[in-house]
């Protein structure tokens, strides 16, 4: 089978708030968009009618190679299954690739959201052009996924990459994954809280404080590396502090797996070098030399689009499979 | 290229004090073996001599699949080039497997020791018909390697894999590898000193103190796990303390890969249950019970043998692999 490399697939980025579909080219363009709020479609009958309306507008006259599809939660990539997803109700138990398949006739495939974000910056973001890279995402929790050989790694039952929760502190606090665990200690709400001791024990002249208003409620990461940005000595502390703490993960990830890039996105990620400067030196420190010259921390790239064009290479690396499975049936 | 599935392979485990070689066939049955001290044939070309008179010896009629070597350093494994070894001199920068193929005219292969251990562990030991597994070895440090699709993974440079330096402790102590990683708490002498810290609070009533004739300086984890069998309440609580660092960076392992088993072996792992025991309950604690019902911990199974054997699979590897590419470049 000859692989056309012009036919698109059709990337959808299922999250918690809204569904984003994006036809996206096998050199990683995303040709054109639409978004729907999940509010509403959210059911699997709604979802298919949804893909139905986006694969009318995005494609209306041109083949489209395969769906791909990311979702919040729980799936079985080799069959296609949701167990379940962690925000959205209705959603237990789904045999999503197949009701794809049945209803348009196109080669699909599921995968975890996280999952096919990393995909997407290996592929055609900041991990471009290398083999094996380890994908961070920080927000409320942090999660992870490994790239090996430009795939993504999944572990024996499909739960591998959680970064989150590999313990930094063995004494350390305590939650369902364990003790101790990274994203106790980086999520975005600890990091608030991080904020709104210190500015207990400042008072009130500081800058972190006046720009969230004084009032402690109001203080996010974003308004902590604003502050941070002018040289504000408590929030510089605070993603010092963050910095180890991801630096402490990361010597571990390095030590065990040594990619060649770790790629690192979310919302306290686009703070900039306000984290990335603290982040490789801690790293730098807790690695031996010849592990800490050769790793790389960079931020992802491709924002918003990144799980869309990840789906997307998920069907062209399956399509690209099943050519390679028919060719060797063919020359033995 | 058809292979012969009966031809052995000659698997060499160069170590620090011995250099092991051993006839291995394709199931893995080590079929005889010779040793020499490491000593008086630990330059290059004595080791050369030495791999001819093992080949003289041990296959004196029969053809041999190639020479698999697995020494105590830093290696290229795909240049077969010894960057250096940690304990012999001599080995700086050497062209092993070249010089190998150059003078037997037979394919060669230069590998890690610890990874060659790991890989025959998992082709024909504790990790056989497992897909990814993870292998750590308890001795004056804690080396280990990493299987994934039945392959050895090195990582972006060769050096993945090294478990001991995994932080389990992010403000603990420090080493040229960083901070609090795993060995600098499991380490054979670390773990005497515990013992020798709690006999000093203990006094002389121990049994502990007693299996070592009250000598400090004979404490062993040899004597520590004699004792525990014996319900030492000191010795006990070593190997709860070791279990539980294990289980800390174990639990990072299974968080980031997910193998379906972790293998250990080494000197500490031959106590049997006296660590296993708290070690899978300090790491079913430490894991989120999805992950704790599918990750295994087992012992290493084929002791002394596993680095030959897992030499020899490492021709036998590259043997397929040369196969599948020369097959592949007809059928193009």
């Amino acid at each position: 089978m000859k692989i056309n490399n012009r036919i698109p697939a059709l990337g959808i980025d299922f999250g918690g708030t809204a569904i984003k579909m994006g036809l996206v080219d096998q050199r990683g363009n995303l040709l054109e968009t639409i978004q729907a709020p999940t509010a509403g479609n959210g059911t699997p009958e709604k979802f298919l009618d949804l893909v139905e309306t986006g694969l009318t507008r995005l494609a209306p006259r041109r083949r489209v190679a395969g769906i791909g599809v990311g979702v919040p939660g729980f799936v079985n990539f080799d069959q296609g299954f949701i167990y379940n997803l962690t925000n959205v109700r209705g959603w237990k138990e789904v045999p999503l690739a197949a009701m794809l398949q049945k209803r348009f006739g196109l080669p699909a495939c599921v995968e975890n959201d996280v999952n096919a974000m990393a995909l997407g910056e290996c592929a055609f973001g900041a991990g471009r052009g290398r083999r094996h890279a380890v994908f961070a995402t920080l927000g409320t929790g942090v999660g992870g996924a490994v790239v090996i050989n430009g795939e993504l790694y999944r572990g024996a039952y499909s739960m591998a990459g959680e970064i989150g929760h590999i313990p930094i502190v063995m004494h350390g606090r305590c939650a369902p994954e364990g003790r101790g665990g990274l994203e106790l200690y980086v999520g975005n709400r600890r990091i608030a809280q991080y904020a709104r001791a210190g500015l207990r024990r400042a008072g009130r002249g500081t800058l972190l404080g006046r720009l969230a208003g004084h009032d402690p409620r109001r203080i996010t990461p974003r308004i902590i590396a604003a502050a941070a940005r002018r040289n504000d000595p408590l929030a510089l502390r605070i993603f010092d502090r963050v910095a180890d703490c991801l630096a402490t993960a990361f010597a571990g990830v390095t030590y065990l797996l040594q990619p060649e890039v770790i790629i690192v996105g979310g919302g306290v990620a686009q703070s900039g070098r306000i984290l990335f400067a603290p982040l490789r030196r801690h790293l730098r420190e807790r690695l031996h030399p010849q592990f800490a010259r050769r790793i790389k921390v960079i931020p992802a790239r491709l924002g918003a689009a990144a799980g869309m064009i990840g789906c997307a290479v998920l069907v062209f690396q399956a399509r690209a499979d099943i050519a390679m499975l028919r060719k060797k049936r063919f020359s033995n």
